[in-house]
């Protein structure tokens, strides 16, 4: 079915129930960043594939918001329907809210599925409408949408302490004990991430993140937990019930909310909870809105988890090293395309023994698709790799040992001296914050300063953050902590981060680098505690695109330094041909 | 009377209405940040002469809370009273709440004057207090305090609008406009600087702040000014007659408000409110807290003003060079003390033909006293400058063209290696802040991590804001931007700021350089919108303490451009040894 007889569909269907817009958010029941199949609502409407957008259609209208990540893509995407783009974070550009007040009349109707609405969203958009409805019990999707996905079916795996580092009971008793000093007496999680995180197990029910549907009701005496119990094995079974977990059918989770009895406190998160179930909460319950208590525990990683890591990613990184040695050689050959690149990466990471799956969707952008940020190779459209110009390729994976999230931007040839000076800019960047010093608590956007300080200085910027906490073999996206503008969550010990300044230039090149780093104690002083990020990631930063006289020294000899660690530490992964690859791309400058 | 004594009389008073602890804060009905000799309430009881602080007294315990740029006077100051210094901002030192909450009973009684007390205090207090009573219906200090001073009673002047470059009217239009926006009937403005900001006067009530204490009470009808009539000549009664600005009499203010109908919107400033008057407004009368409107209005100066303000900044620089020339003869005497050098830099400032006022207490600090960050020099305690170390100068003042803040230190001798490392740090500092560029809207804390950022790689830090807004004729701090930590306020087109990054050893030097600055367009390109510091301040920036191998090339030519800069626009000003002076100050290094 085109997108013009889905829109019809669907306009005929808000014609009976006299719904004036309704918005098709990019969401599934959990508000999870990226969705199983199933829930792809906002893709089967309009046709545009990328991981963040929402989509609104009213009579004679159809608009799509999404971020500067996905202007070039979605412009393509949307290009022969009747949906018009708006760009978010554009300054004179229309808003979604906006659109609504202006398209939906006083008393007007705006309807949703509640399910794929999380309270803060209902809320903020309820107190800008004024006089206009909100209706979420309609999910008209499902009505229209004939050969939908089957819900995910994939089996849930215990997640051996000797990887996650701290037991289920622990981690429980740490919950109990902060629901206890924010006097609540249940707290509902909405998150998979948190809820696999709690109870140490992991699933495979959303793409590229290895966690279990499911919703999670905490008392100080109980652990329910609503979940299909197809996806349990005997194992599975015997180990939540060995933890005393109460499991109930996948549905059952509103009955039990329902089950709360007046004057006690439920502790939930409004970002992460649906406005369906929050409806299902009786009235004189107390509710406490804030983060998910799990959500701050697991951004905090213990050593275990670090030491992991840090095999994860010499794992990784040796796989990748292979990976750009066969594209180097690949490219000579004139037949290797974006396409067929990520998917030899994929196989190589595979290879790997404790390798589950990949953590995102590989970005391997050639030339001026490496402008396109958040661009995926497709069938449709994949570029022939060429011996000049640049690759970016943005990519992850989980292990058992952790996830990953790399980004190096190599030159396959020839470069300008735009790329060159871009490139460079890019790395004094990424320089700039990978050795900077803060003190404790230093939050996200002042670190995000440090990062863009460089390039704003040449006139230049990138329109996403500069870093964002990575899950352990949860997802690669993991807050509350980011460094980038508006975000004030403090940087403590052993919280991770990426660090992935970038540049991009459409029609031309785009640039980006990025490791995985900790927070580390630098030295406490008179003047306070200092901390640094302490590196997780040794992969050897392309030299080729380098315009040393844009450096300084003592940039020069961090790279230089960097570069001979990264030989050290992958040596003993590689031989033959690929040893070679790294040991040339190792040199000094 | 001892403090002693003092605090014996207030106890006394205290348990007649069992009133278990009694605060006193640094405030004046207005909150003013500098408030006249009547309202020192804190400095009588606790004998600690700080601009900022709060006493606590409880039966057998006195406290006194102030931040770190007091720390070290308030320990010399408090030394030999029952008073203990709280330390604010220092990790694991108590704080006022937690000493209340702690040395007040559950159901127990806090006391203090509700005009000195904002609205904004009140309930950050109230909330955390839990059960304790807060009773704001006291003022002892006034029955204890028996030579107390006079209110004040300095006349009022019109400003001329060829200084403040625009009217009355177009000032009130935009604030009703404003009110209308905010769908609001009246606002009430309590700040004296708002007040006189809006009407075009100014006044002597408060020290270094050319200020009437009054209150505004704006509808879209009418605006009543309540204020002490003795202050007001006839020809600035003439004046507010023909701008139909109602007088009446300053402690009417209370009457006025109750008069506000129920059902009316009112809009206030809780930062700026006190107590007593918020008390005074009708139950049904509907109140919409936030900064005062007039505060953002004054924050963004007009061309004529920024005009103006570079005058004033060129005749101030030409004193200021005047009055080094004469510490750098005078300190070769053997006989110059900091007292007499900040009292000689009053006199050569005051020569001025628009000279009104210090626009605060001149820090003069020579070598270890540098390092007491708002350290002023008293009869009591003033060193004698010598031929080794640095001197520090903090001052200011307000001339009918406008506001000044200058810091300044300059070698008198011989340095040590750490002094000259130390300097060329923060030089670094203050360069990387005023060369930078950055996007419209970048807010407060992150333009300060571009100042901190070379001294926290060195492991160093000063405990203050990079910078502040300063009034026009007004107070020379004045928000709400400020260039600091959890400053979310936005810089646009046209706010100033001062940039003055420190640092600060105890017991052996403190370092400070200060200019004051605005925000301009810089570019605009397809990555936003760039602005940049434009340069008000042009005083020579001293060259001797510089370890010029800490300074990177470009870094060296940006200062020897702007000493030149500063020779070429003092030089009409100065002649004799003066002009010498200012040609060795700025030769190129």
């Amino acid at each position: 079915m085109s997108i013009h007889n889905r829109l019809e569909k669907l306009r005929k269907l808000m014609k009976d129930r006299n719904i004036d817009a309704y918005i098709i958010p990019t969401s599934d029941p959990h508000q999870s960043e990226y969705i199983s199949d199933y829930y792809k609502t906002r893709e089967y409407i309009s046709g545009f594939t990328g991981s963040a957008g929402t989509a609104v259609v009213t009579m004679d209208k159809a608009g799509l918001w999404t971020d500067a990540r996905y202007f070039l893509q979605a412009e393509k995407e949307l290009a022969n329907t009747e949906f018009h783009l708006y760009k978010m974070g554009i300054e004179g550009e229309m808003s979604l809210e906006e659109f609504l007040l202006e398209e939906v009349r006083e008393f007007g109707k705006i309807g949703f599925d509640g399910n794929c609405f999380s309270v803060s969203d209902y809320k903020n958009l309820s107190e800008k409408m004024g006089s206009r409805a909100l209706v979420y019990d309609i999910d008209y999707i499902s009505q229209i949408w004939a050969d939908r996905p089957d819900l995910p079916k994939n089996p849930v795996w215990i997640f051996d302490e000797k990887y996650v580092g701290e037991s289920f009971e622990s981690k429980l008793k740490r919950l109990r004990d902060k629901m206890d000093d924010l006097g609540c007496d249940y707290t509902f999680i909405g998150a998979p991430e948190d809820i696999c995180y709690l109870l140490n197990i992991r699933g495979g029910d959303v793409e590229y993140t290895p966690v279990v549907l499911s919703y999670l009701l905490v008392s100080h005496e109980s652990v329910h937990l609503c979940i299909d119990r197809d996806k349990l094995t005997s194992d599975v079974l015997k180990y939540l019930d060995e933890k005393r977990v109460k499991i109930h059918n996948y549905s059952y989770i509103t009955d039990l909310m329902k089950q709360i009895k007046g004057k006690n406190w439920i502790y939930l998160d409004p970002d992460r909870t649906n406005v369906n179930i929050y409806d299902s909460i009786n009235s004189n319950v107390r509710v406490k809105l804030g983060l998910n208590i799990t959500s701050s525990m697991k951004a905090i990683k213990n050593e275990i988890e670090l030491e992991n890591q840090k095999e994860a990613y010499l794992i990784d990184c040796a796989s990748l090293v292979k990976f750009f040695n066969w594209v180097k050689i690949g490219t000579r050959t004139g037949a290797l395309t974006e396409l067929i690149a990520s998917k030899k990466l994929h196989d190589i990471r595979a290879e790997n023994e404790t390798f589950i799956d990949d953590s995102f969707e590989t970005i391997a952008g050639f030339a001026e698709n490496a402008a396109i940020v958040h661009y995926a190779p497709s069938n449709l459209g994949s570029k022939t790799l060429g011996e000049k110009g640049m690759l970016l390729v943005d990519s992850g994976a989980h292990y058992k040992q952790g996830t990953t999230d790399i980004t190096r931007t190599i030159a396959l040839g020839k470069l300008t001296e735009e790329e060159k000076n871009d490139y460079t800019l890019v790395l004094k960047s990424f320089i700039a914050i990978m050795t900077a010093k803060f003190k404790n608590k230093t939050n996200g956007e002042r670190l995000d300063m440090i990062a863009r300080y460089p390039l704003w200085k040449a006139g230049k910027d990138f329109l996403h953050s500069t870093g964002h906490g990575v899950g352990y073999v949860l997802s690669v996206h993991e807050g509350p902590q980011r460094i980038g503008d508006k975000n004030q969550v403090e940087f403590v010990e052993n919280m991770t981060t990426s660090i992935e300044p970038g540049l991009y230039i459409a029609g031309k090149h785009g640039i980006r680098i990025e490791n995985e780093v900790y927070v580390k104690e630098d030295f406490v002083n008179e003047f306070g505690r200092f901390m640094r990020f302490e590196n997780l990631t040794y992969l050897p930063i392309d030299t080729a695109p380098i315009n040393i006289d844009m450096l300084d020294m003592w940039e020069i000899e961090w790279l230089n330094s960097y570069n001979k660690k990264c030989q050290e530490l992958l040596s003993p992964y590689l031989d033959g041909s690929d040893l070679e690859y790294l040991k040339e791309s190792c040199k000094e400058i």
